[in-house]
């Protein structure tokens, strides 16, 4: 691991042009290595877990009725980012315009839109598959890649706002969804191992708003609904989440009328990578040159 | 070509998987055939544009101060896509629910965030340049992607709302910018050609809004500023920009302070390539199966 402290490992990332700060926390541009080394992830990662796979990209908003549909706002409501616009006329553009220039708000005119920033890559794609109609008994196997949004500005650079995420989707029969998430935890592990990383599986749950949330958190435990594989970037924090595990039960099914052929709801389960949490921690871990991390890594990234 | 109706190329777009309705207008998302399309592109832009520049990436949302400074909202207000989010505590969020659940607009206690969604790749370089003080003699040559956002819903499918665009920026001695203009705007008609895409080189303007925008437009125009590499999709309809070749004088420049060491205000020109566009005129002339187009179109996209 590098040694020098956490602190200083955040300077040097951004000294090297790895990492180009925006001004607001949790906003970070990327220089050459950390695009190299992401690039290489999503690859690997799409070599890895994405066999058999069908493969889905979407884009960083998604409609806001199909947020209603899944219900986010009710649970996270804080971190959601809602993507407002401004509809007026010339007259109201100059009013606009005349705000400003008093440095005073010139927001109030933007009025909220029919889209949300999309707060978890695997949302978008439920609507997509219940959009075919009936499931089919085999159920549905899906890689996707989005870049997602969550309102929690923080000077901890493992908590961005805005960053991407790849998830691999299982939606069919509940056994299958569960055994699809066992193979996966598995799975997840090795990949980590073979990245050099040291991790640990913990039981975890979802940040759920407000005062109910603490008992949501504490059910979704009970169920061992959410397992993360965590890293610890800084020796003296908390580990952070780089891969989770989650079942969904009937949650996604039920909201979107996802249906197998028996007429059951359908089950779903979803194993999410936060790639630049674990482009970070390869940092971290191997230093700021990718081309110069060790050989069994860059195999496995297949970097150059 | 292919042969059928453009709308029926449309239908069977969505028919192969390629493309993924989304529910609103101008978001859509992709499907093997167009990760697979878009993917290549964006590595064959950057092997065949980005030698000897510097990458970067950025995400889809950027500071409201450097919009702000940029003045963007000025020229552009209905095309800008604003973040909002919920700053509230428990018992404003059960207010929400509730109105939300009466079938209300829930979205009013959503105030504005310091981001905007990025509505140029370009847009977040010239603030990470200024803050690295003077700029150096030779100036600066960037190649950076990013996906952005711009409030136009429409039926034409080569008008998104969100999309991901490419761009290589020039800064730096007004000469030097211009050359460099010149230079891409051969280049980019050689690569259309080698992608087997009939391309039209055409003087052209940014959509300025309200009144006051049709004289701005025109002295866009008067000055050669702008020109765009356009492409018909529909021999029925207006051909559409697949590039544009802009220079912005020291518009940038002196906007964000980016000097150079004699002390006058740095000049620039982006060049920008909208990937999804692209995509989609390969799709329509080639086909829908990116594996069976001309093996020269292939060569050069090194697909597979």
């Amino acid at each position: 691991m590098v040694s020098e402290g956490y602190e200083g490992f955040l300077e040097s990332l951004v000294r090297a042009g790895v990492w180009i700060p925006s001004g607001v926390q949790g906003v970070y541009g990327r220089g050459e290595g950390f695009i190299v080394a992401t690039n290489a992830l999503a690859s690997a990662i799409h070599r890895g877990f994405g066999v058999g796979a069908e493969r889905m990209q979407f884009p960083p908003v998604m409609p806001r009725s199909d947020l209603e549909r899944i219900g986010y706002f009710r649970n996270f409501p804080n971190l959601l980012g809602s993507v407002h616009c401004f509809c007026g006329d010339d007259r109201a553009h100059r009013d606009m315009l005349k705000r400003h220039d008093a440095g005073e708000d010139w927001t109030e005119q933007h009025l909220a839109s029919d889209l949300v920033l999309t707060p978890a890559a695997c949302y978008p794609v439920y609507p997509a598959l219940a959009a075919r109609g009936t499931t089919p008994a085999q159920g549905y196997l899906v890689e996707v890649q989005s870049t997602c949004f969550r309102r929690e500005p923080s000077v901890d650079p493992m908590r961005l706002q805005s960053f991407d995420m790849h998830e691999i989707v299982r939606v069919g029969a509940a056994a299958d969804v569960v055994a699809f998430r066992e193979r996966l935890i598995a799975q997840g592990q090795a990949f980590f191992s073979q990245l050099g990383l040291d991790a640990v599986m913990s039981l975890a749950n979802d940040p759920f708003f407000g005062r109910a949330g603490g008992v949501m958190g504490q059910g979704q435990r009970d169920k061992a609904l959410k397992f993360e594989l965590q890293v610890a970037f800084d020796p003296a924090g908390a580990p952070t989440a780089c891969m989770s595990f989650n079942y969904h039960q009937d949650h996604f099914g039920g909201a979107l009328e996802l249906r197998l052929e028996d007429g059951q709801i359908a089950h779903s389960a979803c194993v999410g990578f936060g790639i630049d949490r674990i482009a970070l921690a390869l940092f971290r871990q191997h230093g700021l040159s990718p081309r110069d991390w060790p050989i069994d890594v860059l195999d496995l990234l297949a970097v150059l």
